[in-house]
């Protein structure tokens, strides 16, 4: 009889399902789509482990995590759950931290909540009075939110609830995204829309997005965010906006998420009616002592600042003489006696060092080394230039051994297709933080740089660049949900390997019917490596169009500063192409462990894929493969398109497994995705040729229009500019 | 047995709806929420005539008109709806133009068709071969797809569908809105998040979100929408935007929704390359008729172009020496080949009229009338200050016998609260559309002079500024998604009593409980005259901040242009307040009829709401109920903060017929407006008083700050300025 009840209910859900198509909404629910199960037999398994909650504790986070746990478990098993807050069910799901377990429980976790620290959680299934049940449990509560999330994805994932024992810690402290959100709410880099923060109507409404973002968040271990622009605008730390600030503060803690500001160096000056912001007069100093202590006030648990100082026109310590630690531990000081960070940026360039860009960073900030505060890190983006579709990884990582530095990802798609492309990014993350930078012999890879295991920081962090705006979808594209979801993922544990991320992110948001995920899963996988062909093969990087950064402009040569043009970048001539960061060029190479400068020196032995990054090569350079410079680069460039097109069979081939919507958005994306990757191909290789003078290769295909076509295109209304 | 398998059904319904409640998505729904219905009689009666749907045609319309039936019934009946395409089941709901309905049919409605114009429809009880049918059946298919949406009105409001017979058309041809949105996706005036046009992406990403603003446009019988400012960018008129363009006609054009641009007068000099923008130059009038073609081989049916020309600084013929009807007819000569429109804007003012700006429209395009071309509609604001909170009827409605005028109604609240306020404007507009002019002896309202029945109009039209955006709820107040469907119940028939709108409204989108609809409905007809007395009681207009007119400005008075101050319009001195616009002042009220223009020239027979408007007053007038004018317009302040906090409690007390959220969100919101009743009633009463040297009577709250501290507010970002 219950069977039947369910199977008619099942019927009439698929019916509504269908009968909302209109106003669907799939695809604002991320990753937490909670699907009914459709292995019947597995449904039954899990549903024999589960006869109810009980939850101890009366926290909002416990609550919270109750709320989840029961909304999503009777979504997935069809069945009402009952919450109790007494172990008096069998087969109980008991959540709840250390000081509110009893005493019974406690024991049976004791030695595993050694294993963990304070934001980790345990998942354990266990036997009190001969009644098994599942515990989930933390020290403290934030633990027990993540564990109930950790537990879902489980059944999520379809896997198996048996015998549970499970111990998880974040390997980083600060989990943070960097929000580029502007005052006004344009974002800078944003292409999901505009900014989730209505600053117009906070303090006094809350949108129901703001409590679903702190959700997303927390279930994938995100426990910071930064609010505002590093290009910052000084009104954010005036009462009137503070008082926004702090409504937002009160919607994500119990989530687990602190807030942090950018903090605009010269805002002693545009609001403090200073004269100066040299860090060291003293008035400068007082008065961000008191902002801190204001904002303190208002916000117990506030982060800290994120600072982009003396970088692309931004005020900074520089103005005055000073230096990045003077800057920072002038801040450093005004957020101590509260317990908060700063986060200094090592994004720097100016047209002191126009030899190499590149270089800049490590030059500025090595140096320093030890100088800092015990409470600044140092936030280094993956590459020394920015974000480009493949950097090396950036030669600070490892250089300095007194200074926690933390990772700064761009997970919005600046430099890689906007939200039209389907780029995923874990793969990238992935190769940076296996990179092994040998600053402390073979295996100093930056993963353990930024998770503090080689210099022992007490500060460690994984920074993110959002991609979230207010489109429905939250990131544009589908698909660029799994890039904010990948971040959170190795932010929390960097050494996860990018399949594992596919798969569980896959499953979570769409099926877990293997007809689906391997072929999908195989295309995630692929298509970074698809992007880095169809835009800048070989180890070319900064080829983009001027400005909004969108589509190729490898002819651009007439902007203001050298190393804001292309031309600067990839350096073609008729002699070759790339730039000669070698000994016998600027040299970059020596800012890495000579164990690393010396495989990126020497043409022979530098990896290919970062080849120009590293050397202006002859056109006739024999490639591995046997190919001339030119037809590799050629076909490398052809094949990003053939991989895109791949990319597009695989998709139509998944049609029965996706929801029709996702489906045809996914559809209409891969199509603009596969005409750009063409005209990305096209427009190089059309202007690379003049210096070339070299035919295409047998195999890629000739371009449909003249380079003067393609040099004529303008986009004035590109966003994120 | 089905009863039971029905009312677990419905438990378990309730359980999803608890269990989405994290990601609950009420909101985007609109007024097309389909609710299942509670009351099992009137289902059961409902199922008796609903066996299934019958499908006469295989147009895309007919199409949409289907799903759409079959999935709200779906939804609002629980059970499974089938659709034929022959008249095979008993009881069908049969859906098809006239020319596909079988001769047995046709014979049935033949009669009733004559009835109804091009878009109108038929919704008819029949008899068949002794089975009985509805059928919903118009001329053209888009009139089905109209009557689809008023049968399931029918359904959504509980109403009757026993022995239907209705015939319906529309009262005018054009019910558009006019979106003021930019190619950067800011919206002037949107308060409701940005531009629902995502111009990056198209045309080859189609949003879900175009197609559920088509949907319930048509749910209402709006039938065009003006996608571009009228503060107007020339970009839009290039080859790169119009494939944009022409993508978005292609999805509403199912929909029965014309695609409409706003025109850039100076569009020949900045993207067509000419020296100049002169109608009367024949290469300027090449150019747009050219323009025009270009557009019409895209876009079958645009419908034309929206103007401002020579109104605050945008380009028109003025510039050339030429006048509006040379401006419009050129551009009316290049579209009336392809059957397209001129909707030339009558809101013009400029520094050479200073004495009253209000009268200037009249004085610009009374002496116009008859000039026109065929094809060119004259489009007026409601008012002849801008879109105030209340102002008389604009002198031009009645006044012009020989040119059409299309009502501009602003459903954006830009100067009644943003987004914040609840404020239900069908109340505004009936007010207005009720207004006699006397132009053409009594009786002769706006109503009918904007749906042509007083001048025999060819074309006719209302106009609504558009409140839409891309927050989750479309219009940024849960309640101002009234503001849009009332605005297009009363475009389709602006007879429609405001009250039988709310009900409506308020039964689609919440709840058909008589215990919610009754005082919330209450509280829907009262909210407008609430915002006037908050804001600009007895006929005060034009007093709130500058730039961005969020809250007050009363004091404000150092603009460049005189009318762009808020002294110039209340003119408070030692003597009194209010603008004299009778024959002893400016003499604006000889604009309108003589009838009409007696009354608001006498004080004693100027209606009090409106008094302020036409007179300067003095602080000791006596009111018709005995007080000062002083005191009387203290009170007024007060009473529109105490109908706030009514309408908090009212709401407050409605609290189990909504679900969480919207009922949350509406609290909230609630909050804000009362904290800005106060603020508005604050502010001008502190700023005012200062030239009454009253003190505030009895029952009329202190205020909480100073008049300086009112005068020290910023709001630098605030939205839509």
């Amino acid at each position: 009889m219950k069977h039947n009840k369910m199977s008619i209910l099942r019927l009439m859900i698929l019916l509504l399902g269908i009968s909302w198509s209109g106003f669907s909404q799939k695809d604002y629910k991320l990753w937490l789509q909670y699907n009914t199960l459709t292995n019947l037999d597995l449904k039954a398994k899990y549903l024999s482990h589960i006869k109810g909650i009980t939850l101890l504790g009366n926290s909002e986070t416990i609550s919270i995590a109750g709320n989840e746990l029961q909304s999503a478990l009777e979504d997935m098993l069809e069945k009402k759950i009952t919450v109790n807050t007494k172990l008096e069910v069998f087969q109980s799901i008991v959540i709840g931290s250390k000081t509110h377990l009893n005493a019974e429980i406690q024991k049976t976790v004791e030695s595993d909540l050694n294993l963990i620290n304070d934001e980790g959680f345990i998942i354990k299934s266990i036997v009190i009075n001969n009644k098994s049940h599942i515990v989930i449990t933390g020290k403290k509560e934030v633990g027990v939110l993540y564990g109930v999330y950790s537990f879902l994805r489980l059944i999520q994932t379809n896997k198996s609830i048996e015998k549970l024992n499970i111990a998880d810690s974040p390997k980083t402290n600060i989990r943070i995204l960097n929000h580029w959100d502007n005052l006004d709410r344009t974002v800078e880099r944003g292409y999901a829309g505009f900014s989730l923060w209505n600053w117009q109507k906070l303090p006094d409404f809350i949108e129901q997005r703001y409590i679903d973002y702190a959700r997303a968040n927390a279930s994938i271990g995100i426990n910071g965010t930064v609010l505002t622009n590093v290009n910052a605008n000084a009104l954010i730390l005036t009462p009137q906006y503070l008082e926004k600030v702090e409504a937002l503060a009160n919607v994500f803690r119990p989530y687990g998420i602190k807030v942090y500001l950018t903090a605009r160096f010269s805002a002693p000056i545009e609001i403090g009616g200073l004269k100066t912001a040299d860090p060291k007069d003293a008035d400068v100093a007082n008065w961000w002592k008191a902002k801190a202590k204001e904002i303190y006030v208002r916000i117990p648990d506030f982060g800290g600042f994120l600072v982009k100082a003396n970088s692309e026109g931004q005020p900074g310590p520089q103005n005055y003489g000073r230096n990045h630690v003077d800057g920072a531990n002038m801040l450093a000081d005004a957020v101590a006696p509260f317990g908060g960070v700063i986060m200094w940026r090592a994004f720097v360039y100016s047209e002191h060092d126009a030899n190499d860009r590149a270089k800049q960073a490590h030059a500025e900030f090595q140096p320093c080394d030890g100088k800092f505060r015990e409470n600044v890190i140092v936030q280094v983006k993956n590459g020394a230039i920015d974000f480009q579709p493949r950097e090396p990884f950036h030669p600070l990582f490892g250089a300095m051994t007194k200074t926690p530095l933390m990772m700064e990802f761009q997970i919005t798609q600046e430099y890689l297709g906007f939200s039209t492309h389907l780029v995923f990014l874990p793969k990238l993350f992935q190769e940076v933080l296996e990179s092994d930078t040998y600053q402390k012999g073979k295996g100093s890879t930056v993963t353990k740089v930024i998770d503090g295991s080689i210099y022992k920081n007490k500060i460690t962090g994984i920074a993110g660049v959002a991609n979230i705006g207010n489109d429905l979808n939250w990131t544009g594209h589908p698909f660029a949900q799994a890039n904010w979801y990948g971040f959170g993922r190795l932010a929390w544990n960097p050494y996860l390997d990018s399949e594992t991320i596919a798969d569980e992110w896959l499953r979570c948001t769409f099926s877990n019917d293997k007809k689906f995920i391997a072929p999908i899963k195989e295309m995630l996988i692929q298509s970074r490596e698809a992007v880095v062909n169809y835009m800048t093969p070989l180890g070319l990087h900064h080829i983009m169009d001027t400005g909004h950064h969108y589509g190729p402009g490898p002819w651009v040569s007439n902007l203001s500063r050298p190393e804001w043009n292309p031309v600067y970048y990839h350096k073609a001539d008729k002699n070759g192409i790339g730039f000669d960061r070698s000994k016998s060029g600027t040299n970059a190479v020596s800012q890495y462990a000579p164990e690393v400068a010396v495989i990126f020196d020497k043409l022979e032995t530098c990896p290919e894929k970062d080849l120009l990054w590293f050397h202006h090569v002859s056109w006739d350079y024999k490639l591995k493969d046997g190919h001339t410079l030119w037809d590799g680069m050629a076909l490398k460039y052809q094949q990003g398109v053939n991989q895109v097109a791949a990319m597009q069979k695989t998709w139509n081939a998944s049609e029965k497994y996706v929801d029709s919507e996702r489906f045809k958005e996914v559809q209409m994306l891969l199509n603009i995705q596969y005409k750009e990757a063409k005209w990305w191909r096209d427009a190089c290789l059309l202007y690379f040729q003049q210096f070339s003078g070299k035919e295409l290769p047998i195999g890629v295909e000739k371009p449909s229009q003249s380079l003067e076509y393609f040099e004529s295109l303008k986009f004035p209304f590109a966003p994120g500019n």
